[in-house]
């Protein structure tokens, strides 16, 4: 018998990342672990989310607690308002004050670390540079070159010359590809979160929602979520 | 008036961050901040060395408090014996057990973090390849890797074309060299914590304290900690 492979998948609870957990699962065929964090984001509420996404798959979970003392996004500080740009400007010019600094390095610091520490080959994350609202830590570059650093900084990379490779299967995927994929996959849709506003129903108005709504308008199916 | 360049400073309240600190201040004349981490390390008061440290030189301080739930580290575990070789076999062979999976990058990504709020362009980190304990997170090309990530996934690096540079200016000194550049600089190593028992004396034992010891006698100086 012949033992899968394990994986780290930072699951989020939102579309995407749900999409990439199915990916790893019934694609990939990895024993996957995923890895949550709840780092203050005003939309925690999708950490329930995550869950039940991972309950659904009998995937083992983690959750890191986190704080930035310093702040610096509009993600976290309820107090700020969230930009609700027109759709077709959504991730052009300037990057938002949704971006978290460094968030996806500090993600994938902690999934190294796990990764380190189980053996896992994999790490997977659901990172999109095309229906994407604009951040730097999210395009194809930046995600070699964190790769090289679990290559040189960790056990598994060095001594035990089997570096964790980085995945982002939806990398150059628009929303309603990622969709399209997700659904022949199975992926419940319905137990996703996405609106960065972290209140009982979707605001429909902020990037986040506007992404989404788009990927099911143009994939033709409804939101399971909104139903 | 030209102001000064703005740096963050990884401070553990050991005697090389708080070399790389000094030099820091008053060789680059850089305007710093010191960022102390409560992870769980067993010694956990080399963080009231820090807090010290960075008092003597005016440096404000951000104490980030995070937990690995994997552990994986006989540094964050008390249940776990440390190694103590021969001074002569220590960073030679395997990683040791005092190894905390992927640390540097967990730490060094909230620098980033960090540095892309206050706009740093500057990063520290007393990091050494020469008399150290054998961890693949503390070399030349991890380092320069780790600056990649820093370039490509953050708004100082992107949007504002300002990478934060990563500095490691005791990489390739000996112990002795760290000391002796120290004691020049006016660093007050009898406010320094290397012991990774955090008990009332240094253990004298454990690697950390085997190179510290070596050090000071090597440079022909009493070490100002045990007097």
């Amino acid at each position: 018998m012949r033992f899968p492979q394990k994986a780290i998948v930072l699951l989020s609870g939102g579309l995407d990342s749900a999409t990439a957990l199915w990916w790893a699962v019934h694609k990939k065929k990895w024993s996957c672990r995923a890895l949550l964090f709840d780092y203050g984001q005003r939309h925690r509420k999708e950490l329930i989310s995550a869950k039940k996404l991972a309950t659904r798959v009998s995937c083992p979970t983690q959750t890191v607690t986190l704080r930035l003392p310093w702040g610096g996004s509009s993600l976290l500080d309820k107090t700020k308002s969230l930009p609700s740009k027109p759709l077709n400007n959504i991730g052009k010019g300037k990057i938002p004050s949704t971006y978290v600094p460094a968030r996806n390095t500090i993600f994938l610091s902690y999934a190294l670390s796990w990764a380190d520490v189980v053996g896992a080959d994999h790490i997977v994350i659901g990172a999109n540079a095309l229906d994407y609202s604009g951040y730097p830590d999210c395009r194809p570059n930046y995600l070699r070159a964190m790769e090289k650093v679990g290559n040189l900084g960790t056990r598994q990379g060095t001594e035990k010359n089997r570096p964790p490779k980085i995945w982002a299967p939806l990398l150059r995927l628009t929303k309603t590809k990622i969709i399209k994929m997700g659904l022949e996959l199975g992926v419940p849709y319905e137990l996703t979160w996405s609106c960065y506003q972290g209140q009982s129903t979707p605001c429909g108005q902020c990037d986040s929602c506007q992404l989404r709504a788009k990927g099911f308008h143009q994939s033709h199916h409804a939101d399971p979520a909104l139903l």
